[in-house]
């Protein structure tokens, strides 16, 4: 294993469109949301682990989490866990854990990656991301893994890449034409259709050189920001100096930060069995369902008479179902929610709803 | 009021169409189903009080339920719950209480009513049950309370009256010509267009005497078996007599063992707003709905697109309902049951299949 693979694992989401089972206590990535004994961080460091050596793992994260990181990832060193201050999106997230690796080697050869996605190919997922690295290590090219589309999903972004230029030396990392954002169903149908579009996974390859360069030309007011820093990280000066820069810092995603402005941007096409977990029906579609299509985590849940629909409350919770079709049943930490699978993107009204209607912040 | 007047209020049903809400430690007729603040039993404790002296009313209950009944009928003197040391329907229920009764005052005239039946007009009920204690003080008839049915129910027995044969001093008081099992529905639709059938309420009323000889003559094999120890009702060898008396007695129904075969029964037919509150969706008949005809107990329900739905969910618990059209959403003690309206019936299988399939008696 290369010692100069570093990966940046982002686990400061709220994951909210999962609730009531994600909480603000205990979000998605710290949730075991298949039922398998593991939850979605765990897998993910687990997973990094065969790229990566262990200590060149951070995990950025908020304050409030870093104790469910140490719980939950065994081993792991206190000074890789990376708690940011305020939530300011992805671009200032990676700039700071980029100092924070420069200051202990600058050969460093990145892999950025959420921590609440899940994949299901595990080795395709590392001969992928080998591949990446094999690159930007000798190459100033920011390398993002484009998902090849099993259908038209309207809640993820897509890249169109050029499948005439590619990088010499490895024809399968294609040149991106342009980022766009989620499209309606029929667009996304048309992007399916022209067999040059990929869903936008957001795990990202680069050399840590590389992508300041890219930080320091398209987005200076971030990167100097942390630049002012440099003496700091490692430090015991780190975090009152990391308290102010993160005020200041403005909130703004890498993918329109850098990734759109970018001129020397390759994706993979790549095919390992990717979701971003990132509604129930997602999750409905990776679970392994019985045969009458639900798919049920809790030991004493009785069904009748249903079917297409995912249930997840407490394991030991008596709990009677009948007549349900497509429906969400979920039951964490006292709440309860039933709702249809087709309308779960009204998850985010009802919290609203409870907070304004009961005055109580829920989430 | 008539210092004659008893009443013997049976309270040893467990209610289990009512599960999970009615439960073997607190059946039915102890919760407030309307969400109301008083339960089933204390309502009809209270209405009794209208027409007898309070030490007159007896509570015919399990010995299990015995602190209940204390706890939720204030001031009830402690003689007047009547335990049974085990379950043998209400023929041998009634025969003890009135031993007991007999054994203080043998001029009594008494009322028999469930503990967990709903009645919404109660002057009109007092004033139909004083009808009845009239004639019964004086005649030797069996007067029982027949309602006029708003609907073709098949849960319910039906009682046929004679519109041309009534007692002569009191011409609403008809003979009953026959009492019938629960109809199909094609059979209730006739009854109800008859016009003289009328819903079996199992509220009866008769004199102590006119009692005793129906069944001395009907049943003599319960009969006797309460009459061998007329001289130790009131006394502390009750207790031990009627632990052996009950082994004994066979199980079995005063309306099949005296009320169907006796020649004196009369009907009145009646009308003062009553419910047995025998299954969820005669609860949801019964209890006041919102504009999307759904009736919620529950402080922190909230609804979206969702009608003609009975919830029930302990006071505090944040439930969001999505979705749901005829369903039953409980709450109670753990255990979460969801399930259609028209299917409640299955209620039952539900609690078998509990009992089979994890070897818990969840009841």
């Amino acid at each position: 294993m290369n010692k100069d693979n570093y990966c940046i694992i982002m686990a400061g989401g709220v994951g909210s469109r999962f609730w009531p089972m994600s909480r603000l206590k205990k979000p998605k990535q710290f949730l075991d949301v298949l039922g398998i004994g593991e939850s979605l961080i765990q897998m993910t460091y687990r997973r990094i682990q065969k790229i990566c050596p262990q200590e060149n793992i951070y995990i950025v994260t908020s304050e409030i989490y870093k104790n469910l990181v140490k719980e939950q990832l065994q081993g792991i060193n206190e000074n890789n866990i990376v708690t940011e201050p305020a939530r300011r999106n992805t671009a200032p997230c990676i700039t700071y854990a980029n100092f924070k690796i420069g200051a202990i080697n600058e050969n460093a050869n990145i892999i950025v990656a959420a921590s609440d996605h899940l994949i299901l190919n595990e080795d395709e997922f590392v001969k992928t991301v080998n591949k990446a690295l094999e690159v930007t290590k000798e190459s100033d090219v920011l390398v993002t893994l484009g998902i090849k589309p099993s259908y038209p999903n309207t809640g993820y972004g897509y890249i169109q890449f050029d499948n005439n230029d590619f990088i010499p030396k490895d024809r399968d990392i294609k040149k991106v034409k342009i980022f766009t954002e989620k499209p309606d169903l029929e667009m996304a149908k048309k992007f399916i259709e022209s067999g040059d579009f990929l869903w936008n996974s957001g795990i990202f390859v680069w050399s840590l050189k590389s992508i300041n360069k890219a930080l320091s030309q398209y987005l200076p007011e971030v990167y100097n920001i942390f630049l002012k820093g440099q003496d700091y990280y490692n430090t015991d000066k780190e975090d009152s100096f990391i308290n102010e820069a993160y005020t200041s810092c403005p909130a703004i995603s890498i993918d329109y930060g850098v990734m759109e402005k970018a001129g020397n941007v390759y994706v993979i096409p790549s095919d390992f069995g990717w979701s971003d977990v990132g509604t129930w029906k997602a999750l409905y579609n990776v679970r392994e369902k019985d045969e009458n299509s639900n798919t049920i985590i809790g030991k004493n849940v009785m069904v009748y008479d249903t079917k297409n629909s995912i249930v997840n409350v407490p394991k030991d919770k008596l709990v009677v179902l009948q007549g349900l079709d497509g429906y969400i049943v979920v039951e964490s930490e006292g709440v309860l929610m039933i709702c249809k699978k087709e309308e779960e993107q009204r998850v985010k009204q009802f919290i609203t709803d409870i907070e304004v209607q009961k005055g109580i912040e829920y989430l």
